[in-house]
């Protein structure tokens, strides 16, 4: 990629879970050193953080997002790194969990996980026709035979998912029933999810248009007994199924696919603890059948406004069936107003 | 992939465009050899077919196909393979072009496409939803965390659409302008098209459920100039496109990706030649929005049933644009009368 990346386009986001970052940092010190990097402590961590120096980094901690006064808006957790989106001044944010290093691909070099999702951010998506070759932006690669002509311009790309190495993002359930399978396959692919189809957007590892989709990346969804564990959450799933239908509605794309992570092991141990209680089953078979119906009047011609169509959508349809639905409703609503407040400018 | 493949309900079809294909069986011969073959041969061939000796194979040529009567279908070119769909006896069928050998994956093993196609086939698809780490039956691959249990049984899959190494199926303006480029790309990963996505089918490396989709397998769209090259048609791009919605309307699903072969260079001076007389963009460019708004009743509930609403709809809305709409109509009609009197029957 010889794509050019200005360094102040770009923050990474990193959600502090847990003290002792020195393995993280130095493992991706020659992909961020160039960035400025915001860290936000998960404000239920108690100990001090160990990050290693030679980084130009900022870390908030529970008193920064004190700030923002009385709030419904639960930052605890993997939901913390949502702050810094909100503090960040940058066009684009990458975010990537605190467990995941540099993953190699298939010849065995070191991916550059942030070259990876700005590339994907800065060249076009083509969600209206699916390309059999995949991107067809890649170097080598083209629209094959039968690609629309008049589609082949595509539309801006907001959001990129990135995917995982060894530990893979599965619920609580799959982990405990797969303890001991391991993804191994890099696919060397990156594509566009379609216009109308819905995916488990990961927070794992994800890039986005701050400027543009900022108002709508939220932790809203928030599951009763949440714990420190991704398979705890589903919050990032709720967010991008919200994105993804605001992009649907405005014309934009998402892709989905490079650049992997490798992501350290979970404990099968645990996530039979959280399986205990995890009412993510429920509440996901209330979502999907939503948003696979879902479809926004295409008249918001706003982000903000698509906001306002959807939240009201979701409170009719999905708020009777659980409580946790309403009270997303309302994070979503705050959300906007923090992002108007705190959020919004560019550098 | 340890999938039991029975020799009788598979029949590999090849549609002979040139007379030698000494290379194209010699190379094949370890993946084909325990299956029966159905050669066709153009119509508009003259010289004799040369085939290697061991294989279980039969030649069919145009006294034939003389045998269906007067026919508004035209078998001549890439077409005559279609004829092999109609006069198979097996569930299942795969096409081959023949300029195609085996692919090494990136492991440096050749691929067995018969297998490979066959796994696609008879593992379930999933187009409700994305699944982010592609093929989810796929060994040591799973659904990911947010992908919705109730949707995670599947649909039957009708359809696999395999890729090409080296000489990519551009069309003839892509040819031209890019006629050193080579795809290298060898992506390991197999996916369902969602519901309402439409894709352009290659008829190059191609099998589907011939029981059940025989009826929507015809050659109905065809250029005027239509030369014996692959980029001079766009028959197997529009039977793509009527299966798929066939699909997507009966519940079932189409896979795209693995397995890859190895196509043959293109000659870039003869892409130059066709491109003088191709309509295709002109053609595309009514069929893609039309297949993109278009959505079956629901009703039908044989693929023979969608056929008829969508001949008819076809007719009405594409009919009047160009007359090859309407040819195309006529052809498909006729091929499910084709169907009842020559096709149908399993072994």
């Amino acid at each position: 990629m010889s794509l050019e990346i200005q360094d102040n386009e770009v923050d990474i986001v990193i959600a502090a879970l847990q003290p002792n970052l020195t393995a993280l940092f130095e493992a991706w010190r020659p992909f961020f050193s160039r960035f400025h990097i915001i860290v936000v402590k998960d404000p239920d961590l108690a100990e001090e953080l160990q990050i290693p120096s030679g980084f130009d980094l900022k870390v908030y901690t529970k008193s920064d997002i004190g700030v923002l006064g009385a709030t419904s808006i639960d930052f605890s957790g993997h939901s913390c790194r949502y702050f810094g989106y909100l503090v960040s001044r940058k066009k684009y944010v990458i975010s990537i969990d605190h467990n995941c290093l540099p993953a190699k691909d298939n010849g065995g070099l070191t991916v550059d996980a942030v070259s990876q999702h700005m590339s994907n951010l800065k060249t076009p998506a083509t969600p209206k026709f699916f390309n059999t070759l995949y991107d067809p932006f890649r170097e080598g690669a083209d629209f094959v035979r039968g690609y629309p002509f008049s589609w082949r311009d595509g539309v801006e790309c907001m959001l990129s998912c990135g995917l995982w190495l060894h530990n893979a993002d599965y619920d609580p359930m799959t982990h405990v029933v797969k303890r001991n399978q391991r993804n191994t396959a890099y696919v060397d692919a990156v594509m566009t999810v379609p216009y109308g189809v819905m995916m488990p957007m990961s927070g794992i590892n994800v890039a986005f248009n701050r400027e543009v989709l900022g108002p709508v990346m939220a932790p809203a969804l928030r599951l009763r007994k949440e714990g420190k564990h991704r398979w705890d959450t589903l919050e990032d799933v709720w967010n991008g199924m919200c994105a993804k239908v605001v992009c649907d509605s405005l014309g934009y794309g998402v892709k989905t696919g490079l650049p992997y992570v490798i992501r350290s092991d979970a404990e099968a141990g645990e996530a039979l603890e959280s399986l205990k209680e995890w009412e993510g089953v429920k509440v996901m078979d209330a979502v999907h059948p939503f948003f696979k119906s879902l479809e926004l009047s295409g008249n918001a011609t706003t982000v903000e406004d698509c906001i306002k169509e959807l939240t009201s959508i979701v409170r009719k349809e999905l708020g009777p069936k659980n409580a946790i639905f309403a009270k997303a409703v309302d994070a979503m609503e705050e959300w906007t107003k923090l992002w108007k407040s705190h959020g919004i400018h560019s550098a």
